[in-house]
């Protein structure tokens, strides 16, 4: 079954269109966690388990793992086969190189990690992604207008009259791919939402920016006309409790972005 | 001292301006040293033990490690611990991502790994490189220009007059950085390396795709104008043999490329 499709029939069975992100840092974690031997593994456990059933999808970031070396390697690898297969799997991971290169990156994530998706960079063009299209049971998901305050320095410059991100949008929706096809959209830009969907009403969004960043989710909703998206939510839902009953606030606050994203089908 | 200041210093002491990439796979390494217990690592110490002596940087692409997992991982650690401390080294992982997430793979980069310098991509604009640029005993190294097919994709997109990658290199100089500065220039593209030294001519520039790519060295050169490079070749070394001299194969290699380069004080 296609990436998208699995993804869509997730969402429609859970009447969800939350991801939780896992950006776990050591230091922000319980501290009576902090000094456990695997805290990581141990902290993504307890949030997995809170918080399944309300996740369409989780998204890990791969910085957060990398900073930790082979050992954070390890609990990004462990955090990974903990998720309920049923639940869509993101490697935010913004790769992307020359081919032979990228062919190595589509191994990690797809082969070595076993994440149902990935989120790529598209500066270097068509051969750069392509290692990555071409796997036909995975979605790629490519970066178009991103949430940072630095997404304005190219992503809005103005080249034949639109800007990079459009071009970017269009021009991936021309290649060929086997691969199920996504971008990543800030939501700190309602408007340009709206724009996005009149040219590309069907194609999945990935929306981060949500709580911790200030996108405002009636905003986005609204802009979105109801086109396939999964709205991330990283550390409102993770860090949203800070002692013993930490799950249960996850699991609270999971419910709640649940509920305010709403779902109708 | 700065991270530039270093590399003019080693790139001075052994007459060299060539970087060699240590872009390990197993399947490409010679037969019998593939079912060594630590074959990368193995194989890397030989290939640095034969080409530190020409080697003015080593350029480790993350790509080729991750795709074995944690161990891939511990074989990188282990190999940039290996590379002599005056022979500078650079990770070429091309991240970036929002602030925080950055700052993350700073850490994992510049602290965990102790690399000299990364290469970062531009997509995401300022914020995006800002833990980067932050590091003053670092370098930061740009992707502008790169040496792939897919370059024309973006980077030539044309906006007020200019393509998307002037816009990198000028935007880019235009911002505070405590770090080093440097762009990535592919070796496929001599016409428009000799137009960026007229805006940018005493910006370090890393240059790959000479070799597997067909790059001409020759060209290259020229259009240089003598501004500070890094000449990287990957393949054509580390593979130059496939059976037990292939240590001393790489050594020939290597020099064979110092000296096609060249040195002018």
């Amino acid at each position: 079954m296609k990436a998208k499709q699995r993804l869509l029939e997730r969402q429609k069975a859970i009447s969800s269109r939350l991801c939780v992100g896992l950006d776990t840092e050591i230091s922000k974690i319980p501290p009576f966690l902090q000094g456990s031997e695997s805290p990581i593994t141990t902290f993504n456990a307890s949030i997995i388990e809170s918080t399944s059933m309300h996740a369409s999808a989780y998204k890990i970031n791969t910085a957060f793992y990398e900073q930790y070396g082979e050992h954070g390697w390890q609990a990004l690898k462990n955090t990974i086969s903990m998720i309920p297969n049923e639940v869509f799997t993101i490697a935010d991971a913004k790769r992307a190189d020359i081919g032979n290169t990228s062919s190595a990156y589509a191994r990690a994530i797809f082969d070595d990690l076993n994440c149902d998706a990935i989120t790529v960079n598209p500066y270097m063009g068509y051969d750069s992604l392509a290692p990555f299209l071409e796997r036909e049971d995975r979605m790629v998901i490519i970066l178009a207008l991103t949430s940072n305050p630095g997404s304005k320095d190219f992503q809005r410059l103005i080249s034949e009259g639109k800007p990079l991100y459009q071009h970017v949008i269009e021009r991936v929706l021309s290649w060929n791919s086997s691969a199920s096809i996504g971008f990543v959209i800030g939501a700190t830009h309602p408007d340009e939402l709206s724009m996005i969907r009149s040219y590309a009403p069907d194609e999945m969004l990935l929306i981060p920016g949500i709580g911790a960043q200030g996108g405002d989710i009636d905003a986005i909703m609204k802009a979105n006309a109801d086109g396939p998206v999964m709205i991330n939510v990283s550390r409102a839902i993770q860090y949203a409790g800070d002692s013993e009953d930490f799950g249960e606030k996850a699991y609270e606050a999971a419910q709640f972005y649940k509920e305010r994203i709403g779902f109708n089908t």
